[in-house]
C-alpha cells in the first residue's frame, strides 16, 4: 500500500506498555440493538447491553483515553469518512453487496439503497447490519423484496450485523511496523476485517502513510488459519506473544510468524498454547501487561498453558520451534532481560478471582508504562495493582463488559511507543 | 399460627395496584459473591452481578418505596431478628443442620459454628450459604472437616447459598387475608421458603398477627405440585390470576384454588396457561398490572396463552373448571367489571421489544394506581406508560436484572390495599 | 419387613463376582415408547431407542442369565404380582395417585381408570405412565380431563413415564444381608423407587422373607441426601466401595455407612470421590468386577479419583473417615487381601477406549468369577477380557446402551454369593 | 469439463423416484471411529456408532440396491481410483495440504507421507482424517512433529476427519443433465465436496463424460451462499424443488435456480422456506418421494412451511419470485400435473410420529417407482407405506441413522430416468 509521505503518521505499535499515541475504538451503536435473547449466543454476547448507556461508558472511555493526550479515532467515523470516498464506497460495496451475502434478486434494491446514503448512516449499516426491513419500498425494484419480508420477517438480514467490531483489537492488528488484517474463527465476525481493511487503504489518514501489511487478505479465504488481535502482543525487544486459543490456531501463528521473521520485523515469537475455553478465549483474557515487567494474570488456566517458542530458520517455511521446559511467564521474562516478571493474580478468593477474570479483571489496556484503564467492577484486581503502583483508571463496565471483553479488547493500537528493557 | 394481636398489623393483600402498604425485599449479598461463570445457570442467574453495585441500586429501590410511604422490611434483618430468638433459631437450625443437608460427621462442626454467631452474620449465612472454608478450625471436632475441604475444595457447601432470595415474590404470597408458603419448582430455590416461613412464625410483628396459611408447608414435600409467587395475582373482586409456566403446576394451582375456596377467600381463579421458556418462566415477566385496568404485557408469549377458570364446586375437589374461549385480557377484564383492559405492549420494534421483555420491561410493582417502579433501561416501554398517565419510578437495573427479574420479582408485598371495580 | 420364613429364599449379595443366584431386571416397555427427541435429554436418553428390538435384546440378555443358572425376576411381572394382591394395589395408588401427583380435579378418574385394570396393564401404566390421553372418556367424571387434553395435548401426564426402571441396578441396592430404598438424585427418577418397594413389601417372593432395609423409604424426602445402586458395590470382605458422584452425594454415602456399621453389615466403605461427569455418572461406568482380583476401568477418570476410607467410630456419629494416599485400586486391593488388582483397561487407542467407556465398555455385570456379560459392540475391551481369562458372554447393544447403561446397570442382584479373599 | 465420450455414460437425473441406474454411497470407515463423546456433536453425530456394524448395514445397503439393477460406486473406492492417478493426486494434494490446513512447519511432512502411500490408504486418509500421531516419525524432517504432538495430542488434526462423507447426498447434487458442487453449511463438512469434485473431474468414468457443472466451485468461497443437496429434488417436469432451510440459504438457492434457468436446465425451482430446526435440518428429511405422486412427510414441520415459486425472468438476474398461497404439496401437485399428491404421514401416534421422523422414517430414497429403501425401525410408516402399494425394502437402521440421515441421505443418485406426469 504505496509509498510513504512525508507529513504522514508512522504508524506501528511498538510494545504493549510503551506511551500510547493513537488508537482506534468502535463504539456501540446499531448492531448492539439487534441484540435478542434469540440471537445474542449465535452472536457471541452472553446477555443484552443497554446501547444508550453502552454509548455514554465508552464515551467516558474515549475521553479519558484523550485526556491523557492519546489520539483516539472511532471506527463508525472512519469508515464514514472512507465511504465518503466515492472510490472507496464502490470498493467495499462491491463486496459487500453480492450474490453470496444478499442474494440475486436483491442486489440491486440494496445496493441502490446503500449507495442513496450519505456517509454517516452508511457506515452505520456497514457495522449495524442492513435488515429486509430496513430497506424503504422506493427501492423494490420487483416484489421480491416484499415476498422476503413476508417469508422471513425481521431477522432476514442482507448485511449482517456485526455487534463485535466493539472489540477493535481483534481484527487487525499491529506488530511493530506493520499490521496484519485476521482471518477470524467465527464467520459472524469475518467481515468486520473487510471494514477495517478498506479504512486502511482508503481513509485519508492511513492511505498517505506507508502501511506495511504483514499477512492476511479479506479478500482471500484462510480455512483453519485463524488469528485475532486479543491473541497478539508486541512485547518489544523483537519478541512478540501469541495465545494459541479457540481462535488462534496453529496454522495462522505460523504464517504470521513467518511473515514477521520474512521481513526482520520480529526474532522469535512465543506462543502460548491454552486450554479451550470460553472464559479464555483470547490471551488477553487471562494475561495482560500492566508495566514493563508486571503483568496481571489469571493463574487457573495460565497454569495450563505449553509455551513454545518460534524462530527464524533457514529451512523452507523460515522457522524453527522449539518446546520450553519454563513457565510461561519465565520465558517471557528471560526473553524480556528480565529476571522475573511481577504478576498481580486476579484479586480475591476463589470465587471473587474467578468472578473477576469473568469481568475481565485481567484486561488491561496500558496507557503508558504503569498506567492502564480497567473495569470499575473488579475492585479488588484494582487495589492489587495500585499497591503495586499502577495507576488504574477506571470506566464503568455494567454494559460493556457483557460481550465478555475489556479495554484491551476495545482498543487498536495504532501507534505505541517502545520501552526500554 | 395464633389468634390476632389489637395492636398486630393486619396482614392482607387485596389488589395488584392498591397502595402498598408494607413490602418485604431482599437485599443483595453473600449469596451472590457465590455466583461464578462455572454455577451461575445452575444457581439459575445468567450473568454475574457486581455485588457492591447491586446492594446500591437495591437500595435506591428500598428508598424510593420508603419515600412514597411504603414500609419496607428486608429479608436479612427480619431473619437476624428471628434468630435472635432463641426457639427460632433452634426450629431453623434443627432443620438446616440435617444428616440430609449436612451430612454425617459435619453436623456438630456446623451447628456449633452457627450457634456461635450472633444474629447478623446467622442470618448472612443461612442466606449466603456455608461453604467448608467457612467453618473456624476451632469448630472441627475431627479430621473430617479438613478432609471434605481436601477432597472438595471451596465450593462444597454445608448450607447452600440461596442467590434467589432476592426474588421475594416468588416464595411466599399473599393473597387477600392469608398466605401461602410455596413449594418452588427448582430444588436450588426450595431452601427458600423454610427461611420466609420462620419469619412469619417467630418475628413479632408477623408472630403476634393473626396470619392465616392458605396453603404450603415448608416441612412437607409437594412433588410435582409446584407455586411460585410470580405466577399469582390477586387482583381484586375475589379473583386471583395465576400463571401455569414451568414453575407453576397444574398441580399445585388446584389445590391453591381449592384452599381459596374452602376459606371463602376468592371466588375464581383465572389461569393463564402459559408457554414454557425461560423467557416466560412467571406470568409477571409478560404480564403486570400499571393501574385498575391498564396493563403491561408482551404479546408473542401472552398470544399463546389458553386462559381457564376455576370455579368453586360442591364437588369432592370443591372446584371446576372451564375452558375460555376469549382471549385472556378480555377474560379478566370482564372478571373486574371493564369492558377492556388498557394495554400497554413492551415498547418499540420487534428487536427492541424482545430485548424490553428480556430485560424485565413487562415486571412493573405498582405502589398504587397509576405508579409504578420500573428499570431505567426499559425506556420505550417506560415512555408508553407515561403517555398513558402512569407515573413511572425508575431503578437502575444493570445488575439486578441478571437473575431475569424486576420490580414485581423483587418484592413481596404484605399489606396492600384493595381498590374499586 | 417381618420375620423370616423357612422356606423363603435368603435374599443377600456378598460379593460384586461371587455366583449370581437371583436377579431383578426390568424389560423395555411402554416408557421407552414414550421418548422423543423432545423429552428424551429430559428423561436420561441420549437417543430414542427401538422398542421392539430392545426388547428382543433385553430377552436375549435375561436368557443367557438364566441359561447359566440365574433366576432371572422382571419387574413389570413382579410389579403385576404385587398389584394383583389388594392391599398392594391399596398403597401403590394411595401414593401414585395424590393431589401432588395428579393435581385435584383428576384424581377420581384416575384412581378409576386405574383400578378398573388387570394386574398386568396396571403395572404397565406403573412403569409406563399415564398420559391424558390414555384415560377411556367413560372414566371422565367431569369435563376436566377434555379441557386439560385441550390446554396441554398429549404430552401432559397424569403419572410420569419412568423409563429408567431399565436400569434396576440403582433405585435399590442389595449389601451384603440387607437392602437400601435409595432416594435418587434426578427428579424424573425419584418415583422409581416407590414401585421396587411395593414389591419387596408385598411381593410374596419377598414378603415372607426377612428383608433388613438398611436405610431409605420412599415415603420420606432424603433432601440433598442421594444416592443410586450404580455408585455401590458390595465387594465382600466387610468392605463397601461407594461412588461419590454427580448422583450419590456426601450426605447420603455417610447415612448408608453409618447405618451398615451400626448394624454390623460393613466393616470398612471406600470412598471414591469422582469428577462429576456426564461420561462418569456412576463408579460402575468406569470401574467394575470381572473376577475375585480383576477390573475393567477408563484410566482418565479413575486417575482423578480422590479415595477416602470410612471406618466404624464410637463417636456421635458412628463413624470416621481417613483420606487414603494410595491410589483407589491400591487401596481396594488392600482391603480384599491383594497384593494387586489385575486391571484391564478400556481397549484401543485414545479414541477407542474413549468410545468404549461410553458404550458401557467397563460396565460388565459377572454371573461367577471370570464370567460375566458385557455389551457386543466393545470387541476390544472383550478381547482383553478373555486374554485375561475372563469368559465374556455378550449381549446386543445398539438400543439397551443409548441411555448410558451396560449390563451392570441394567440388574439387582437379589442373591449372590460370597468369595474367598 | 471437456468434450462427451461416445462410450462413457450420460450422468443425469431426470427425477425423484425414476429407475435409478447408477448412485455414489460412502461407506463408513476411519472417519466414524474418530467420533467420541466429546467431539460427536461439533462433528454433527447425535450419538457414537459401532463401525464394523454401520459397515455391515451399509454393505447391506448396497447389495440391496445391486440386486435390483443399480450400479453402486462407493467412494473411498473411487477416490482410490482417482488418487492413483498421478494428475489427480497432486490436484488434490495440493489443495488438502497446504499453509492454511496444515501449517507451516508440517507441510513437507504430511505431504510426504501422503505421497508414500498406495492409493488405497491415502484415499482412507482424505476421508477419516490425519491426526498427528498417525504420521509415522521417518516423515519428520524436523522436531516440529514431535512438538505438536506433545502440546497439542492424539485429537490435533492435520486433515480433518470427514464422517458426513457417509451421506453422498448433500455434497453434490446432480439436477436433471448437471451436478451443483455444494458449499456445504458447516465448516466440518466444506472439505467434503473437494473430494467429490476430484472424482468428477479426473475418475475416468467421470472424466470422459461431458459433465455439465450448474454450479458450485471447491476452491472458491460462497460466504453465506450454502447448497445441501439433501434440500434438492428434481421432481421432474423442469420443475426443482429446493428447501430453504438451516443448510441452504435464500442466497444459495437464487444462484443455483439462475444457472438452472440460465442453461435452460429447469423453468421453475419451487422453494419450501423451512423452520430452522435440527429434526428438519434439510427437505428430505421431513418430505420424500415413494412413487410418482406419492409423497411420505412429517406434517408437523411441514405444515409451517411457506411455499415460493422462482421462474426465469428476463430481468438482471434472470429469475423472479412468486409467494404461493396454496399448501406446498398442493402447489408441488399442480406443478407435476396432479390434482393431489398421495400422502403417507410418519406413522404411529404423536409420540410413534415424532420418534420415527427422528428415525429418517421420511427419509426414503426410490430405486424405481413405488419401490423404495427405509430404516426397519420405522415399522409404522412403513406398514403405511406398504399398504398404499409402495414396495418398502429395509435396511438396519440401529448404526447408520445416528447421525440423522436415512437412505436418501445415503445416496448420491448418478443417473436416474424421468417419469412421466
Amino acid at each position: 500500500m504505496s509509498q510513504a509521505n512525508d507529513s504522514a503518521p508512522v504508524y506501528g505499535v511498538h510494545s504493549e506498555v510503551g506511551t500510547l499515541r493513537k488508537v482506534m475504538v468502535c463504539a456501540p451503536g446499531l448492531a448492539h440493538t439487534r441484540l435478542t435473547p434469540t440471537n445474542n449466543d449465535d452472536l457471541l454476547f452472553d446477555d443484552l447491553l443497554w446501547v444508550t448507556n453502552a454509548k455514554r461508558d465508552h464515551y467516558d472511555f474515549m475521553i479519558k483515553m484523550r485526556e491523557r493526550g492519546v489520539e483516539v479515532v472511532e471506527m463508525h467515523e472512519l469508515l464514514a469518512e472512507t465511504v465518503a470516498i466515492p472510490e472507496a464506497k464502490a470498493w467495499l460495496l462491491d463486496r459487500k453487496v453480492t450474490r453470496n451475502s444478499v442474494g440475486l434478486g436483491l442486489i440491486d434494491d440494496t445496493r441502490a439503497f446503500l449507495e442513496s446514503l450519505p456517509p454517516k448512516p452508511l457506515a452505520d449499516f456497514l457495522i449495524g447490519g442492513v435488515s429486509v426491513v430496513d430497506v424503504p419500498e422506493r427501492f423494490a425494484t420487483s416484489d421480491y423484496l416484499e415476498l422476503v419480508r413476508e417469508a422471513h420477517g425481521v431477522t432476514e438480514y442482507l448485511l449482517p450485523p456485526l455487534p463485535n467490531t466493539l472489540y477493535t483489537r481483534d481484527t487487525t492488528c499491529w506488530i511493530y511496523g506493520g499490521v496484519t488484517l485476521n482471518p477470524m474463527y467465527w464467520p459472524v465476525r469475518r467481515e468486520e476485517t473487510l471494514l477495517t481493511s478498506a479504512i486502511y487503504r482508503f481513509h485519508p489518514s492511513f492511505a498517505n502513510a506507508d502501511i506495511q501489511v504483514w499477512w492476511g487478505d479479506p479478500d482471500q479465504n484462510f480455512g483453519r488459519s485463524t488469528v485475532e488481535g486479543g491473541d497478539v502482543m508486541p512485547v518489544g525487544n523483537g519478541v512478540v506473544l501469541i495465545g494459541m486459543s479457540e481462535r488462534t490456531s496453529r496454522q495462522g501463528i505460523s504464517q504470521v510468524a513467518q511473515a514477521l521473521f520474512a521481513n526482520g520485523a520480529a526474532e522469535r515469537v512465543i506462543v502460548a498454547a491454552m486450554p479451550k475455553l470460553r472464559s479464555a478465549m483470547h490471551l488477553d483474557t487471562v494475561f495482560t501487561f500492566a508495566d514493563r515487567d508486571l503483568v496481571t494474570l489469571y493463574r487457573p488456566i495460565m497454569d495450563q498453558v505449553h509455551t513454545i517458542s518460534l524462530r527464524p530458520s533457514d529451512n523452507a517455511d523460515g522457522l524453527e520451534a522449539t518446546l520450553e521446559k519454563d513457565p510461561f511467564c519465565d520465558v517471557v521474562a528471560e526473553a524480556l532481560n528480565f529476571k522475573k516478571l511481577r504478576v498481580i493474580e486476579t484479586g480475591g478468593d476463589h470465587y471473587a478471582s474467578e468472578r473477576a477474570q469473568w469481568d475481565s479483571g485481567n484486561n488491561l489496556v496500558a496507557l503508558s508504562p504503569g498506567v492502564v484503564v480497567a473495569y470499575d467492577r473488579n475492585t479488588w484486581t484494582n487495589t492489587e495493582l495500585r499497591k503495586a503502583g499502577v495507576e488504574v483508571i477506571t470506566i464503568v463496565g455494567a454494559e460493556l463488559g457483557r460481550g465478555r471483553g475489556g479495554g484491551h479488547c476495545m482498543t487498536c493500537p495504532l501507534i505505541r511507543d517502545a520501552v526500554d528493557f
